[in-house]
């Protein structure tokens, strides 16, 4: 049978195709620690329970294809709170900021467009690009030099006549860069130069460790008609199965362009929608609480690789990963020797090797994400097992 | 600023693109009959709700991309239940049977290729072939021979060497029509003879009133390879705002690609995926229950469909739609004028215009589809209103 070119050109989720090796070293007796998924194990906020149990229709029924009013007032409402002023026709609901991306990219780019992506980046961001046909554009950084991308120079080098938009994650995925608000102004002016859509992936916007203001390309209001916001409860309220997020923009073609694809899978599952509206009625230190776990994390992991010698990193500003250069030939061989061959009192670790997270074939050979989703003790556990990882392996390499 | 050729060539959902027009007429203090979109107000089955209250864990997770064990061992078991032998690797769950039309399409067709459709269609059908850069090929048929399109000599004339597929709901959306055996077992002998997949959308199974076996392609092993299943919760338990759905195959290459897709967007809903689980374990009588109850509103719409003056349709045999060529010169400017301009006592209704199921330009006009999930005494209102509609209508116009 024949299968098409989008198909045959994908790639199995870097952060996902290790799960059945996972799962036997689990049934082999092994404790596994996962750091190779953004899942953090911050409890939900009992709002979204209430909420679910609060639910009493009779019937499950499609919500309305752009999202349920109750939710998106309460996004309008959180973007009001840090000084954005976005209207309910601003917003499309979306299941996950996953759909959300899908859906502006297929709004935007043709067959043959090119995206600019700072690499490494977010690897479904290139299945999501590849499905309309566009072209990824990598702005190639460096662990050595800490994955700064933000430089006008080297977005001046990737721009072509056919260059339609540049996406980024801020913070960052898997890097964790927190684009400052000159490098941020940078891009919106590189965007007007060019004519560029801006896809701003902010889903990790509360995760900032250096006490920044909380930021988005929303508040630059001359480029409001080519930014496209992404965003999410996912990470915000650690209710990543909930699969809300939603697609944010203030030109108005985009957004009925977006709602006939909206229109088209017919709506968003209404208990996640009204439950997830709830979650933004938390109390105001919950981002503070939350941000303060991360951070602690976040100091574990990067002390922690610090004292792995050989390994090459920098402290990332934001979001909840950490990308680093080990000092291993392969970190997909790495990965998979981990899970089969080794373990330490029944223990072993997952991280997501980094190969995956560049366009460029060859790159990121050696290179790990980690997500700092585990409890303090957990997370230095899982620290140590890479650290003895990494030196048993070398070891039986030699 | 840009935008993409598919999104300039998707159109607006005809069941929903009269909503604006809805929420005005209902502002100005008219109620109005929905016979426009497929949400049942059968009361979805309380296993649901139990389901989601009895779930305690701490943080709302994301599932395993192909699905939850819990869900898909769930299906599997529906299937034997009807006699076609599903394992799990055969399944993989997506956000309604709207992400698995999505999903299968993307795997297979590429720009170019060629998708045959009984046109009248599902619409959506459209806007996720378009996705690819295929092209629909329609069957055309008329409301005067009932929309018969099962026909051997009206298959081949469409297939051509760009054809990759056959797409079909059984029982039909929009038309109610029901393949007979000998219809399917023949639909399958031309996909083997063309080297076809065939895409058989089989979400309205249960619903067939003719006293017939439940059906599914599934059940015929030689083409098992080229046959992928599409189904969903939505209408077999009136969980339509659950937004879950599978995609079914026993091509394992297909399933291969199909999972990098499910990876890319991460998860279904958690908490939907356990509650969809849990209806499957609803009492053997719920479906002769509501099998009964929509052929009552099936027989209440074919009846009154006949008594109106000028009316072409035919008793559809599944589903829970009919399609009727109205005397009307255009259902589009008749729908909005009984938004804008007619009322019986405060009433009105609303149906969903003929013209956007079909591909062929021009086709349609005086058609409508009629989706009859109203309980009786609202469904005989809504058809009355249709009736006194039409007379108003056309009096107002000659």
């Amino acid at each position: 049978m024949n299968f098409s070119q989008v198909a045959q050109a994908c790639q199995e989720s870097p952060m996902r195709k290790y799960h059945p090796y996972a799962v036997k070293a689990k049934e082999a007796g092994k404790k596994v620690y996962h750091l190779n998924i953004g899942q953090p194990d911050i409890a939900t906020p009992p709002a979204f329970f209430d909420a679910v149990k609060g639910f009493h229709e009779e019937v499950v029924a499609y919500a309305a294809s752009p999202g349920m009013p109750v939710l998106v007032d309460a996004i309008c409402n959180y973007y009001k709170g840090i000084g954005i002023d976005y209207a309910p026709a601003n917003v499309l609901i979306t299941t996950g900021g996953s759909e959300a991306l899908h859906i502006a990219m297929t709004c935007i780019l043709d067959p043959g467009d090119e995206l600019i992506v700072p690499q490494p980046y977010y690897p479904n961001y290139f299945t999501f690009a590849r499905q309309t046909g566009a072209v990824v554009k990598p702005i190639t950084t460096t662990p050595e030099n800490g994955y700064h991308y933000a430089e006008e120079a080297l977005l001046e080098s990737v721009v072509t006549d056919k260059t339609r938009a540049i996406l980024l994650s801020n913070p960052g995925n898997p890097c964790g860069t927190v684009l400052t608000k000159d490098e941020m102004r940078m891009i919106a002016d590189f965007a007007k130069k060019h004519d560029l859509w801006i896809i701003a992936d902010e889903v990790y916007r509360e995760f900032v460790y250096g006490g920044e203001d909380l930021m988005s390309f929303g508040e630059f209001e001359d480029v409001a008609d080519r930014v496209i916001l992404i965003d999410s409860v996912s990470k915000r309220f650690s209710a990543c199965g909930a699969r809300i997020g939603c697609m944010i923009s203030k030109n108005k073609e985009l957004m009925a362009h977006a709602l006939k694809f909206c229109q088209a899978r017919l709506s968003v599952a209404t208990l996640d929608q009204i439950a997830s509206a709830a979650l933004y009625g938390v109390d105001a230190d919950y981002f503070e609480k939350v941000r303060a776990e991360y951070k602690l994390r976040r100091d574990t992991v990067y002390s922690k690789l610090q004292q792995i010698p050989g390994v090459v990193c920098s402290c990332p500003g934001g979001a909840f990963y950490i990308m680093a250069k080990l000092p291993v030939d392969d970190a997909e061989k790495f990965q998979l020797w981990l899970l089969e061959n080794f373990e330490d009192n029944g223990d072993t670790v997952m991280f997501s090797p980094g190969k995956c997270f560049y366009a460029t074939p060859g790159m990121g050979l050696s290179e790990i994400r980690i997500a700092y989703i585990l409890k303090q003790k957990d997370l230095e556990r899982a620290m140590d097992l890479l650290a003895l990882g990494i030196e048993a392996y070398n070891k039986q390499n030699q």
